[in-house]
């Protein structure tokens, strides 16, 4: 039995941005050639002649309006994207929406990553004019603590997109948001695939040095690599929501034998939508390969990966039976529960029914600690005091 | 305790071709510009200016003579691959000395990977003259038959290159070999970063009708695909090293969302140095997504992938306590135990010490099946019986 009082936490949930987000927030100079929602031909066929929506940015157009945002649609419908706001339940974009769909499945709290600003904020690398590009991110987390989050303080934990092309800026925009209540960053999994520096580099030292700082997780989901596990050019789609997990196993292999977790050892990286139960594999293997090949590569010399992982990674999952038997080897205090609401991995609105299932052997005091006091006291959010305050 | 009388056999080992192996075995009219060692100079400095040797194939240098062959050298030296037959212990290239070099480790039996040809002999799909390299093919395989496990029936599981470029050539080169010998098939663990087609069509058919019909198991290599593990372009090689598995991983969910093993139910699949600590959570996860997604998808519709990993995947590892935990979860009878030697992953020759510790609480049967039978079966490989007739 789950405990009477268990307030589940999802670290990670997704919005489908209102049309009008930008809109609402750029300077009037720039109206026009600022994020907004057009219609277009649907050339695709797909759906019934019906126009598409899409967003239209320094005049380009790109159609993921409603990504994999099928929560609430007939399974057999999931292979096309929503194309359209009035395909998609309105939770998906509004906020009051969302929190019934919360409550319906008895969710307390939410982190949501952004759609299209990708779930990284990567999109606006994309700039021509990189004042309007900057102006973007910062209206976009305004909206998204304000109007999101603002909406019900108690239920959402704001996080934040950065300029990406800019350290400095991008440190800038943490102070800056921080200090307007946002709790946690959305961060890329992997850089070079992006065009920017790794974290093998000195680059993102200011990025890293200001979330230290201030105590914000960097959030890094499945995906925001702009890579996705393909093993054949023509492979079906299920083949790579199987493998969404090595991604996130890149990046836990790629920190902890990088050296930016020395230079900044509070860091605090939270994995999202990879699962859990690779964790032990991976670090058992990470401390072999660490042991047999570190006297003569560049990397940690005197921490092994496993213990690094236990101060400075989160993982979590859906369902992920695996992970729950394994979790003292993953450490039940680096563990949370996901909704990934409203996407076709989620299992809204049986979140709870699940978590019964897959919890049911798990004492009382770990099942408390993996469904929410984890995800409070990594991103620091108590709704409580929130409340009070 | 392990069973005294336990005879380990390694499913995961490399042969560096001797200089030999082509030109004994090429007609006169290829002698020049079929494989053959050759003096290079060393531009890399990293060599006190010796002099190293390369392969030279129709005109071409290809300089990885010793790729990884570290067995029996200083750890602070593995950065550099030897360059020289002079820098390898024997028993990388000599049978005589790796069947000592096995004795050494306790070892009894192995099957041995090419390095020149590259793991599954991929390599030969660079020959500008098909006739040659067909020619080629064949010379290293009636040379691995012959020579290598010729020299110890007992001790090696002979296993065979294809001619890649024509599947249907590649079917004829499975049943010659078979007629003379050989018991197994390395082949890619994915293709279509090899620039060939995916089996998710239908173009290798032959190739797996063959192979179910002699019950020739295709093992599949880490890193058979052309690609590697490297989160960031600049990534510490050890990042790379401890992330192998993933490629396993991904060959293993491409095979079970395929439809070639519907088609071919007899295909065994042996993954090759990928470990086994992973396998249940990724059963899992696949299983997670069959149950979503396959309404929508072309991928099996009646058995999921979990079940078909049980009748056609086996694993193996080197060390992986994660994977003898979980051993009930991923099949006893479907792991086995790899040495890798020469490479610097290998134990070798403390191989007995490392099964002793991570075997220490398996029950001896289970121990016999991981370390000893199941490889018997899978390969159709019974020493004494080979030894008899």
């Amino acid at each position: 039995m789950l405990p009477p009082n268990l307030r589940p936490i999802s670290v990670d949930d997704h919005i489908i941005e209102p049309p009008n987000v930008w809109v609402d927030r750029l300077p009037r100079k720039w109206q026009d050639v600022g994020p907004r929602i057009v219609e277009v031909e649907d050339a695709s066929g797909k759906n019934d002649g019906q126009a598409r929506q899409a967003w239209r940015w320094e005049g380009r157009i790109y159609k993921n309006v409603g990504l994999n945002a099928v929560a609430g649609r007939p399974r057999r419908t999931w292979g096309l994207d929503p194309v359209r706001y009035d395909e998609m339940i309105p939770g998906c974009y509004d906020v009051k929406a969302r929190v019934t769909d919360m409550d319906k499945d008895g969710v307390q709290a939410s982190l949501n990553f952004p759609t299209f600003p990708r779930f990284a904020g990567t999109l606006f690398l994309e700039g021509e004019d990189k004042d309007l590009a900057l102006a973007c991110v910062q209206a976009y987390n305004d909206w998204h603590i304000d109007e999101w989050c603002g909406y019900a303080p108690d239920r959402f934990i704001p996080m934040v997109i950065l300029p990406l092309w800019d350290a400095d800026l991008a440190a800038a925009e943490i102070r800056r948001t921080h200090d307007r209540g946002a709790l946690a960053i959305t961060f890329p999994e992997m850089l070079s695939s992006l065009g920017l520096p790794s974290i093998h580099t000195d680059y993102w030292d200011p990025v890293f040095a200001a979330a230290q700082e201030l105590g914000m997780p960097l959030s890094m989901h499945f995906g925001t690599s702009a890579t996705v596990p393909m093993p054949s050019s023509d492979s079906p789609i299920p083949v790579s929501f199987a493998l969404y997990g090595c991604n996130s196993m890149y990046a836990t292999a790629d920190l902890l034998f990088s050296k930016i977790l020395q230079r900044f050892p509070g860091t605090k990286v939270s994995l999202a939508e990879g699962g859990t139960g690779w964790v032990p594999w991976l670090l058992e293997r990470l401390d072999y390969t660490w042991d047999r090949h570190r006297h003569y590569t560049d990397i940690p010399q005197d921490t092994p990966p496993s213990e690094t992982f236990k101060k400075n990674i989160w993982v979590c999952h859906i369902e992920d039976a695996t992970g729950v038997e394994l979790r003292s080897e993953i450490g039940v205090d680096k563990m949370m529960w996901e909704c990934d609401y409203p996407h076709s991995d989620s299992l809204w609105p049986k979140s709870q029914e699940s978590l019964l299932k897959t919890l049911a052997d798990v004492p009382t005091t770990e099942v408390q600690a993996i469904v929410e006091d984890n995800a409070r006291k990594l991103f620091n959010f108590d709704a409580d005091l929130r409340k009070v305050g």
